[in-house]
């Protein structure tokens, strides 16, 4: 436990979006990374790939929304960074309460049973973050 | 050891480009993320933020060159994404022989005592990825 109650531990997953094919396949190939997770969500398929601990994500845009719009302004590139914290209640109360902007006010379901909450990419100059906490038993192994 | 000789083995950094004013004081006054490392090229200053045993990377452009040109092209934006290696010669090697483009065809020194080679990000639908090799001392720690 820190000050501030909660503290980021690592670089959860970083995420790439593309439309039609992207880089899943080559991942696989060149790489040796293997997709262990798909979920689908309003706009867009999300694939991870394990590297260590961590994960290389892709978001592919199946319909409108925000992958879309990143894609319409940006083209291909990497979208998102999430950070792994241990406290996403005490991080996303912490950071409101020192005026930080948040897209997500309080803590939602993520992916694979974690908790996420983006911070507004104001915050960083531009660099969206997404805060991530694992599910429990995942602290315990 | 693997059969290719080579593997990933985790996410060593993700780096997020811009000009001027960047993400470097937000990052410690809302995350409570310390740069402990900083170098400088040809046209732009590259400093890095532990996060566990990764980190984020800013790459501020102060000159013509590569962030630069990406600057021109997209704006303040995550630039690549770096990958632990745990044989950068081999990777490179192996990558050659199954005709993955590489921007670096030999492995070069990086920061922190690092070995790197970038892939052509052509490779992989856009994303520019980055193998790093960590200093033998931190491989024993």
């Amino acid at each position: 436990m820190t000050e501030r109650g909660w503290r980021v531990t690592g670089l959860h997953h970083v995420a790439f979006a593309h439309a039609g094919e992207g880089p899943e396949d080559a991942l696989h190939e060149a790489l040796a990374l293997d997709e262990t997770h798909e979920e689908t969500a309003p706009g867009f398929v999300e694939r991870m790939f394990p590297a260590g601990s961590s994960y290389l994500q892709t978001l592919e845009a199946d319909g409108e929304g925000t992958v879309q719009r990143f894609l319409d302004r940006r083209g291909p590139g990497l979208h998102h960074v999430a950070l792994e914290v241990d406290a996403i209640d005490a991080a996303v109360a912490d950071l409101t309460e020192r005026g930080v902007r948040l897209v997500d006010e309080e803590p939602r379901p993520g992916g694979m049973g974690t908790r996420i909450a983006f911070v507004h990419p104001s915050a960083f100059g531009g660099m969206l973050v997404e805060l991530v906490q694992r599910p429990a038993q995942e602290h315990a192994s």
